[in-house]
């Protein structure tokens, strides 16, 4: 960490500084140059976490050198961690696609689009039981039920499960019936969620918050790790920015800037990122070009009659072709699906 | 509801939206200008929220006319709504000032501040027993205990108190212990602990969302007053935007525009808005010249040693002072303080 | 345009928008719902753009139903926009790709680059002579000279060359030396310069602006447009966002969204929107996997000497390597390279 | 300056870092910790400007630790600079409110609102003659008379004017007829243009571009200042961010921020901050408390039929108002106005 002082900082007030240092068992180092007195701690930064250190008088700015986070970070593990749902593997050389409808709302529906993704190439299914919604006017999900359309569904085609969960409370019941466990982007920063999933070793897929820089999307997964689930996918989703003409900006410079900071697989979803079903497939290409490791699409036989984000969905027959064109640039990437 | 169809649409198509529309008992109205037709949807908006009709072939755009709220808004109720804390009334003339720590550490530290801010014309007191913190390694709070400190104070100077809740699971414990239960910036959109707090009469604190509009905000407030309980106070404490000078943007703007639109009472948490103690006097003076009905504000005897938020917290003495400050600028837009 | 009146808005208040409407020749048309009156307007929504029709007493809001832009678009021309520079063709099948140096710095090192980059498949130089940057205290460019640098290197290499433009006084010298005029992120909205190089036909390269929307950056393009200039290449540069782990957030969804609006060629700049030379090779993958028409690369010999944005530029040994790897993912979307 | 280094980075890595250094003449400061090894730099940062340390390789990450600017700061100079515009003193405890038409159209509506505000209080008249509008088809200003009728307005009023340069080579026609000359939002990174004006001594007026950030504010402002201009005036106008409610967010932070890191005085425009006439008077009195040294505020006689920007402007009367309520706020934090 690195404590810059203010020009007209006086001994005392870096004595001061200096002191409190010593009491927390850090060794400091002073440089002192022509416009500017900056102190160099040595040893663990995250010691400093919890200290006000800019409450200090004579403290201009206070720079932590050391990422914040431990477990999530290549350094603390080289390899990519792969994650097997069943004998579907999430962070190897093969693309994972999870695919279905936004909201389970029938079982023979729900059914139907796992029968079609399947025999396109989706290794997963998904589908909302437990709908957060910006109104509360809006259709919120059939709720428990809709936990066992997804059981039948995979139970008729082998499929894994992924669905999101929204209440602690809840916890038991997932843990039962899913197997992947969604935090979706409004709960990526609920904490007593993250400590909740971490508790158990189920996997967890955990969506960007809308305006999450990396370093929090990095200490959210921290969250669930620290309490001993190793089982972390990471999803990119969009974030809120300036402009309207789709619903969020996909950002896909994060995927490789993920890979990089982390071990963890990092997939992205193009469905809510855009809100377009229009630019699902080339978000969907430009991710796998990026280096994503799979896909999380929207995926609904009647888009017209979907009850929750039909506007983003694509049909079967979209889908198949896009499977087909993906096949491509994941070989043009060094993949396959 | 106005839909406007694409240019090559054709007219199956048109009749397949107008069939729709039918469908759902609402009246249409069709405009072919030169360019474009237009179908200008009569009857409540509201029903057509679940219904993905820019999913139909031949749709351009969909602009809803009505705001998507009811009971928040200013053409539900026009007065004012002015909630009674004991005897502290918040939504009226009088300016109300919520003063303490960012979080609760000792039960003496916690009684001397709340005597402090008591004798500056504090009406009521904050302070966080539980803490939702960006990583897993920094201070989550003393929990439980917390609100037993805070009732200590509240014996001692007779302030009620308001304190963060994080998770469905300690309603019970909340609606015993506090006087207002405050929904922090990354709940705002966790629905599930909305409908709870939603289920009492309990006056609640919602706080804006790091990235979250007026509409959001509004229509999570909406969440809570659906299920029931009409008192909620809204909170300004700043969005996120490219500027990294100080933690967040204060929106003061948005006090003028929220209070146009609702009859909700809105006050402004200048200290977490910009995250510097030298910014909250000035931004408090900023917020109570826009119209804001009250103040957040972070009071802490000792801010180098606060566990919590340190760097955005004022000494007791400097809270005297701007409360004096501000006296002069209530009465400058008609109010007292 | 559709213009919704508020709840309490008088007849007398109606009729003063009405009579406004037909003096400016206009047809309007009442849908009167049973909470709001709207007033569908048809004919040539553009005459209303200079009308401050939200200053009229009654008036909520006014909602413009066309786009604002015409000689852009799609509508106004179906066919892909190619713009013919000396041969090499740009909004084609094959796609185009730009590389040099961000700074011209000595008329070797500029020549030694050409030579590299157009081994490897480039077909067009670029280099900028006239530096825009942040701080005066920044390296500004070498100016004038630069041109003619560039100019020895179009002669040995054969490769026509673009470079940016920063004063209107300059218009001359860059018709007379450049085959492309660049005009940057910070002066897109600089409409003496845009209406400038709209008076001419050489070809210009229009970067969208750190924090402007589609709509702007297609507004932009119709000042050059409408001027009689329809030799207009789009670039998407990256967009500011509260992200700071790169540079800029690259918003790759603007290329298949302005492709649908537009007939006009766009290409993507992954440099400058990434600022790290690690996430050019992902994020130039990603674009072409998006649909661009082509790409911006920097290339520098000696990264660690340039005397700007070294850090984001890539060497010519990488640069190879990228164009290899692109070619499998342009076949992948059905291009060339 | 903090250099970082890779946790992998070799010794023969460190050596080349120090080894540049030392061409440079800049001293340096290893310290080995445990996880990373920091080189601190000691002397004047502002040399490594030039310099693309992170292109070097086993570099992660540099850090500056001085400000990039100088001049414009209140380390160069203590006291805050007060610009005599013909006995109208900018920055100094007297508030200055700048008022007038967005754009200047007819003589006689010009002078008539230049009777209006004054009357009420303004100090100096504001309008446009050149317009920069986002679309092409909008309105465009009345040009180079437009200066003239503002001489006009002067001439009977008294009041010193104000008005937008858009071109570098209209230099001469401002410098002769106004006496601030303006430069936009759009204009504040258009770097010729900021040199143009820094190589007199006429008073410029500078606004923050849209999605400038403080850093970069100040960095336009050295620009300036660099060629010798010393009479720079600061305009907080409002941030683009994700909120649609209003036009731009007005960051009123900036105000104190701007005011602790620089001399120069600041002055805030709430009528393009918010874009809505009702917003006006909330965000004016907002601004004085937070400490601005002035307004810039739209007035006009018949908004209705104002050519540019008539949803924001306020009428004479409600100017009025609005002077007499900010002689109240101005008072409570020791102004006059």
């Amino acid at each position: 960490m690195i404590i810059v002082l203010k020009p007209e900082a006086s001994e005392r007030e870096i004595d001061h500084v200096l002191d409190r240092l010593r009491e927390l068992g850090l060794k400091s180092h002073i440089s002192t140059g022509e416009e500017r007195t900056i102190i160099g701690v040595i040893g663990d930064d995250r010691i400093l976490q919890n200290q006000p250190l800019t409450a200090f008088p004579g403290v201009e700015s206070v720079t932590p050198i050391l990422a914040p986070w431990k477990l999530v970070s290549r350094e603390f593990k080289r390899d990519n961690t792969v994650i097997d749902i069943g004998g579907v593997k999430i962070g190897g050389k093969k693309l994972v696609i999870m695919a279905g409808p936004c909201a389970v709302e029938k079982i023979e529906v729900t059914a139907g689009i796992a029968h079609d993704v399947k025999a396109s190439g989706a290794g997963i299914l998904r589908g909302g039981a437990y709908k957060p919604r910006t109104s509360p006017y809006s259709f919120q999900g059939v709720g428990r039920e809709g936990l066992d359309y997804l059981l039948e569904a995979k139970r008729q085609t082998g499929l894994p499960i992924v669905s999101e969960i929204l209440d602690t409370r809840d916890i038991e019941l997932f843990l039962q019936k899913v197997d992947i466990i969604q935090i979706g982007a409004r709960n990526m920063q609920n904490f007593e969620l993250l400590k909740e999933v971490g508790a158990y070793d189920k996997p967890v897929l955990l969506k960007r918050g809308l305006s999450s820089t990396i370093k929090e999307f990095l200490l959210s997964a921290e969250y669930i790790m620290s309490r001993g689930n190793r089982n972390v996918i990471l999803c990119e989703r969009g974030i809120r920015t300036f402009e309207t003409q789709y619903r969020n900006t996909l950002d896909l410079a994060a995927v490789p800037s993920l890979k990089e900071l982390s071990h963890l697989p990092v997939i992205v979803d193009p469905s809510h990122a855009t809100g377009k079903w229009q630019l699902v497939a080339p978000m969907a290409k430009a991710a796998v070009a990026a280096g994503a490791d799979g896909l999380l699409i929207e995926v609904h036989s009647n888009p017209e009659c979907a009850l929750c984000d039909g506007e983003e969905s694509i049909k079967p027959t979209k889908f198949k072709e896009l499977m087909h064109d993906l096949k491509k640039i994941a070989e043009g990437v060094g993949r396959e699906i």
